[in-house]
């Protein structure tokens, strides 16, 4: 299903290979026509409901979420403050021989499924691209395969299995790409962030990096934000924006790219009610990802297991993903959001390397302390696919064999004006609806094709509704509303069309 | 005036130093919670006048205009055929002695300022920091003087003020950070992108540039939008998104700045309807920036002369500039936007580095060319900055001496709900206010403060209207609207209240 999708996000104009005329670029993608509305819908939509119209207290009142946009290109001391700059790196290993630079961790399962296959030890694998092997669900695979044989009671598979792996590891085996040992170097640390220079001239002060999230541009302005709107805590800074990592293996289409959109929210409270912030973030969440459309039953919330927490979140509550069972999620689900605990790890980081004091005056309890932080963090262009698999329905009725169910509050085109003949009294009723359709709604306007053709092309683009005008138009001032998940049709006086659609779109 | 914007943007939130608590990054900005507001509304101004809602032709149908948000990092080939890897840079010096780098071109005003101070000869210029002379203003004086000292017939200061140079120039002056001659290298090009190395593996293959501008993913995007929308020319693409040039000296706030936002379209149509189109465009943008509440007296078209004009205009109808005056332009304008006539030269340079076809298929006169591209190109952060110079308003009446006259339409926040005392009626019935009018506008709910400060604040932050609930309004049901402006204050009947604000919003 993911080839159909990826093959309808192309031919409709959702979303094109970054740089298609040059081959493309791995783990870039872009966005086209249709792709550019509905991840500004999706966008405008989580902004709305945090920044315009926060959820209510329980008072009735409205949370207070400031906006907040800060720059890709930060001073290099935020990242050093962060903990990005020592650890945000994948273990790589190089092959002296080839110049080929291999993920560590990928190694080791392109070693167990060598002897798994082919039962031979380590140290005597060869040929065969590692790459066929870096897919996720082949992970899978293997992972669970090499996990029956360690109940069988071989020894070294354990080893090999949890990456308890000493060094010499690598100079026993035989890398992909060659025929002999002692190829590969020892694993060293591969940061994720894209460096670059800033300036004209070229030292080490010159170096900075593309942010590879969004939320430390909201923890250094943490401050400023304060000072100028007097918020008073609990309150939250959102942000939406771009983010870089230069993943290895970017993979399974726009879930895991190398340029990406992120919308972040950092809630700033008391220690002592973090938990229970945590828990109410959760649940408005989970009801904001249901809204969107996706199915209750394709979602799922997993709580972190305590070895996996990243290093600001091990002090306080953990964290709780929420995930969506894409097509290539196998038996599982993969993650859409996460809504950690960050504690006042950031925030004191800042505070301990800049030397710019992080805390907050509670006048009412007349104290000053350094807040804690619940951080629901999602992707935009995760959502955006969630939203295109969700949408995917097959249907053998439909013209096309499909249809995207969008919600026609986030279809790229919520009504198509479509004239039924080129005549030139239809023509004109059919633009006067269009002139004011296009007033309140995102509406097209076609007339060429037939119009089964029209209807299945509107099918493929998940328009939610067409307005047909035709020869009994012109006499009975009335028009067919098409419905696209039932394609039953509906007659309506012209003079009910825009109040009817509104009851239907909105 | 320009030290009290930026102070304003920074104490209200507007505006931030990137990476403040580090001390800044010279040339980068971020948007606190009313900038990232005001920038919104502006984008989303610019793309429903754009994409949603664009103009209409001269038959009274709509410009077929269409979205696309392409990645930051595209495939290295694209800046190699744009023209950008090898002429988008500016000509630098270095200094052996000091390791400092300068532009050549600010290295001639520079020598050239010394020499009309001090009237002393090339070769026996020292001291004083370059920088203090690198300002525009300072550029534009200095110029100035030079001119006219030319025609005093000084013959030397001909070749210095028109860059036409040799290169032993520079081996002859005395940089700004020494006392010797001889410290300076001939100028190198030094590129304006930003480089970074995209993949685990390191060679020439892996570098990538932030890209300089939007435009050229728009032409890469070009048969794909062609192939999935069919569209017919004339037809344009638009798009939104951060750009990047690393500047080597970033001024005027957030004018020029290394990180910034460009709206910009690309209007293909046929050659011999190129210019017209640009005469429309020219237009079309006028009144956009008209409408965006700028004075049109402070509004300036120029026409690009013919040896100022880039490589990929110079064929065509040439460049016009909307320009605007900034309080640091001087007697002059400074650059908002250019209307571009940019021929066939992006899309012939990617046919041909690519060698995919880059031709449109006219069925109509049965012929395929590559179209001709009319480009208007503007800045959104600079629209930010022009909105919020022509919006501060100095009037010794208003309780802070000024007020930010923005649009009502554009205003960060259209309505603030004032309960003129804590009291829990008036709270209760100013909270029911609220909740009505943000179902339709930005509103703000503010109860703390005394009404003087709240008013004086709503003037600051350019709030159009506020509303104030009283006592009276308790028994009257009625409250009262304050003019920003005039501060004006009018009785209105609560139930009118919303129809009201809409007919002085909208």
């Amino acid at each position: 299903m993911m080839g159909s999708i990826v093959s309808l996000c192309k031919r409709r104009g959702f979303v094109f290979q970054a740089s298609d005329i040059y081959g493309g670029i791995n783990g870039f993608w872009d966005y086209g026509p249709l792709g550019v509305v509905l991840k500004n819908n999706i966008r405008n939509l989580w902004w709305h409901d945090m920044v315009e119209c926060p959820p209510l207290d329980k008072k009735g009142n409205p949370l207070r979420i400031l906006g907040l946009d800060s720059s890709i290109i930060q001073h290099p001391s935020v990242w050093e403050a962060s903990g990005h700059t020592s650890s945000f790196s994948d273990p790589m290993v190089d092959c002296k021989a080839t110049k080929i630079r291999y993920r560590a961790d990928q190694l080791v399962v392109y070693v167990s499924k060598n002897i798994w296959n082919n039962g031979c030890n380590i140290g005597v694998i060869t040929g065969e691209k590692a790459f066929a092997f870096f897919e996720e669900e082949e992970e899978k695979v293997v992972s669970s395969k090499i996990k029956k044989l360690c109940r069988k009671n071989v020894e070294d598979f354990h080893r090999v299995l949890f990456m308890d792996i000493d060094l010499s590891f690598y100079k026993n085996i035989v890398a992909p790409d060659t025929t002999e040992v002692g190829t590969l170097t020892a694993p060293k640390a591969f940061n994720l962030m894209f460096e670059t220079r800033v300036g004209a001239v070229v030292d080490e002060k010159s170096v900075a990096y593309l942010r590879p999230e969004t939320a430390q541009g909201i923890f250094v302005n943490f401050k400023n934000v304060l000072d100028s709107t007097k918020a008073k805590i609990p309150f939250g800074i959102a942000q939406i924006g771009k983010a870089f990592r230069n993943e290895v293996s970017p993979r399974n289409f726009i879930f895991r790219s190398r340029e990406f959109e992120q919308m972040e929210l950092e809630w700033f409270c008391h220690k002592g009610e973090a938990e229970v912030w945590q828990e109410f973030w959760l649940e408005q969440r989970l009801s904001w990802w249901k809204n969107l459309g996706l199915d209750a039953s394709r979602i799922n919330i997993r709580r972190h297991e305590q070895e996996e927490l990243a290093h600001y979140a091990r002090g306080g509550g953990g964290t709780r993903d929420i995930e969506y069972k894409f097509p290539f999620s196998g038996e599982g689900f993969s993650e859409l959001e996460g809504i950690a605990h960050r504690c006042d790890y950031d925030l004191a980081q800042h505070q301990r390397v800049s030397g710019v004091r992080q805390e907050y005056a509670d006048q009412a309890i007349g104290a000053k302390f350094i807040p804690h932080v619940i951080e629901p963090s999602s992707g935009l262009t995760r959502a955006v696919l969630a939203v295109l698999c969700n949408a995917y329905t097959e249907d053998e009725a439909h013209p096309s064999g499909f249809f995207m169910n969008f919600r026609p509050q986030i279809a790229p085109v919520n009504v198509a004006v479509l004239p039924l003949q080129l005549h030139e009294g239809i023509g004109r009723l059919a633009r006067e609806i269009f002139h004011e359709l296009r007033k309140k709604y995102i509406v097209t306007y076609e007339d060429k094709q037939s119009i089964g053709k029209r209807y299945a092309k509107n099918d493929e683009i998940g328009t939610p509704y067409c307005v047909t005008i035709d020869f009994d138009s012109l006499q009975n001032m009335d028009v067919t509303i098409r419905d696209r998940n039932t394609m039953k049709q509906e007659r309506i006086g012209m003079a009910y069309l825009s109040e009817r659609l509104r009851g239907l779109l909105w």
